[in-house]
């Protein structure tokens, strides 16, 4: 068996069900403490500490003229060295992505009453990081789903940074309308877009996934800057009844599987049968797959089968694991995905492959981990946007609040803050009767 | 003088602007280290340890059943011990504040196409823990402002705690609609929060401020549990020309110096001669101010009087500097506010006191400080809310899209992706005619 079996049987039953979900991160402090030097050595000595950690790490010098800025001409050349079917394919992703997310974006509002005019003011960010990883894996995908929420946004400058720059990689940084490409990776490269060198620009916030040295400096100079969430390992929770087709519920706990050994394969069943079917079908897909390895190491490790006495059970262990992938492969399944909250992304129905969303439907493959789905969302427009209060008082407006913002002043012992009001309006105040309390009171 | 004058004549004057916008927080090894243990030891032992933390630190037993909740005929009792017209003055604010913030609410959306279903569902958090600070400040209106933006979005359980529940706070929290209240502080309550114990429901996000120990827990929970932003002093940035009335900026200057002696207090302005007109309205209304003493200290630390040589400088620095409060105390403020993005909240025009977007005015008043307002946003009604994908696909839709999703699957090495979708429309896409492609890539 690749799945653990966790069913009622087991006297366990209900405390292996919340231990899993359980999924608090660990920290390395040996991570933490390198991560922290390479930080102030950006910090302090800028472009020069970037090119030697470049060259320590990446084995990499800086370009003829000190930098390690990629011109746009070589992303043009990246793109037309490309098949031409796989740069069709990432316009139609970027075209599904761009037209899904611009549902997004949120309207200021005004209100003006009483000579009191109030507002929210909703403006992108000035500039925004993008981190993508390079090595062996190209992830051109995540440099879509991380770039155009940013600039459906209206952020003017979208700054790339990656190690290792594939063609496919700056074919889609052109075709996301990334601004600026350094190629530069790890903790320097977060601190870079933190706090600015002489050639890398400071940023308001950076996005995108990394290795533990990349997830340690963003948390590090979270504060001096915004970061998205550190993305913990990816999860897939199927929920299935006797209607499931198991070859549909193995191919996506496997495709889950094929990402690292660290991946989350879980399936939530009412139907004990299913599990050994499902068991036959991860057997015979592994045969051929290239990664097959890398999947049978996720499965035995964090593979689990839970059998549910009942639907009602099934959702509601969903709803407090809150996976980042939530399969419904059920009887009317849209009606029981409207009953899940906790989820990234809700998949409804025998059709709704995970691997749709992960390229091309629409909604961003940038979703909550580790149970942060109970309160946080997919990677938006709103995530690149911030909104900024307006207050304006006429005389006439303040003088008709005066006097309950002095007693509630009054009421935490803050003098200085009521008497700001009651001696913009004193005159005022004291036509209209409350003057005098508004005065002795501050 | 109070405020440190940096105008243009000091050969430091750029580097003295840029230090100043330079606010990076400050961590206390040793109380993270406190606090380590005391997270440790409520998610450990629950009730047991919160019992004796609450002992130790706010020589508090438990109540009679073995808790720390206060009953809901206690909060009335509470309400109905104080002055008529403070009970007015906080219902008055908490109208205004609910209604302000229920312009926020944001929608779901779902559109379908060529058998494609793709939505964002908004739905609110299940909970969330307000941590409302005691000791000898009463702060009724954070009760408000931290509450009402959470139950505007409809989340059903609010938990407010507090090391010490005055009749004022209690009162709030009857208005404000919270759902529960328990009479414990410090890292023991955020943990109490974070974790849940026996008595205490485990919350979705913790907001509010507090002391270091409130806020280094809420730093370790942090991914557990969602937080709100670690407020760092409270700031205000008042730009003025020489239509400014230096009554009105000193005014505010103090109320934002009165808080405690690490607020910042600063005046921007085109107008040499304002400062020391502000100087002397300092004085004086320092004068027969009841906190005094703490304001004067805050001003002579930390207060900065920048002469800027014309305008756009001044807009340009107080957008770098990105203060939690802004005023524009200046000819056409409104039309000058609408260049100003760098900011929690704006207050414009001479009649705008800072104080009354404290109290009454309706916006939040929990705002990004320490420069957080280049990239974060008051506390607001979508800090209580997150956002699920919602995908469904038809066996016809999934086709249409199913080669350019396996060439994409196969450009990034994960073939199990590919082949999730391509077993899902084999005989579809054959008799569209691109089922061989799926297939074999696969």
């Amino acid at each position: 068996m690749l799945l653990e079996l966790i069913d009622p049987s087991r006297s366990d039953y209900a405390e292996r069900l919340r231990a899993l979900g359980d999924r608090t991160a660990s920290y390395s402090p040996d991570v933490d403490r390198a991560v922290a030097e390479i930080v102030a050595a950006v910090r302090a000595r800028g472009d020069a500490a970037v090119a030697e950690l470049t060259r320590k790490f990446d084995k990499r010098d800086p370009r003829p003229d000190g930098g390690y800025e990629i011109p746009r001409s070589e992303w043009q050349q990246a793109a037309d060295s490309l098949p031409g079917d796989i740069v069709q394919a990432l316009e139609h992703a970027a075209r599904r992505v761009r037209d899904f997310h611009e549902g997004q974006v949120e309207t200021s509002y005004e209100r003006e009453a009483d000579g009191v005019r109030l507002g929210l003011r909703v403006v992108p960010l000035r500039s925004a990081g993008l981190y993508v990883p390079g090595g062996t894996a190209l992830y051109p995908s995540s440099v879509l789903m991380n770039a155009l929420p940013a600039k459906v946004a209206g952020v003017p400058e979208v700054v790339m940074v990656t190690p290792g720059a594939s063609p496919e990689a700056l074919a889609a940084a052109l075709i996301a309308g990334v601004d600026r490409v350094f190629e530069i990776g790890g903790a320097q490269a977060v601190a870079a877009l933190a706090y600015g060198t002489e050639t890398v620009p400071r940023v308001d916030k950076i996005v995108g996934p990394g290795n533990q040295y990349v997830a340690s400096a963003k948390r590090l100079v979270f504060g001096d800057v915004d970061i998205d969430s550190i993305a913990g390992p990816s999860e897939v929770l199927i929920l299935a009844d006797d209607s499931a087709d198991p070859r549909f519920v193995a191919a996506d706990l496997l495709a889950q599987a094929e990402h690292d050994v660290e991946a989350r394969p879980i399936l939530v069943t009412t139907a004990a049968p299913l599990v050994d079917r499902v068991e036959a079908e991860l057997e015979r897909q592994l045969a051929d797959l290239p990664r097959a390895s890398i999947a049978r190491t996720a499965l035995e490790r964090y593979g689990v089968a839970v059998v549910c006495p009942n639907l009602d059970d099934a959702v509601l262990f969903a709803n407090t694991y809150a996976p980042e992938h939530l399969e419904v492969q059920t009887r009317a399944a849209a009606a029981v995905a409207d009953r899940l909250v906790g989820a990234g992304a809700l998949f409804v129905g025998p059709y709704t492959a995970e691997a749709a969303g992960d390229y091309l439907a629409g909604p961003n493959h940038v979703l909550p981990t580790a149970g942060a789905a109970r309160y946080a969302s997919p990677l938006g427009v709103y995530d690149f946007r911030k909104r900024i209060s307006v207050l304006e008082y006429t005389r006439e407006g303040l003088a008709g609040h005066a006097a309950d913002i002095v007693r509630l002043a009054d009421v935490e012992g803050l003098h200085a803050h009521g008497r700001s009001v009651a001696m913009r309006v004193a005159d005022v105040a004291e036509a209209a009767g409350t003057g005098e309390r508004g005065g002795e009171d501050s």
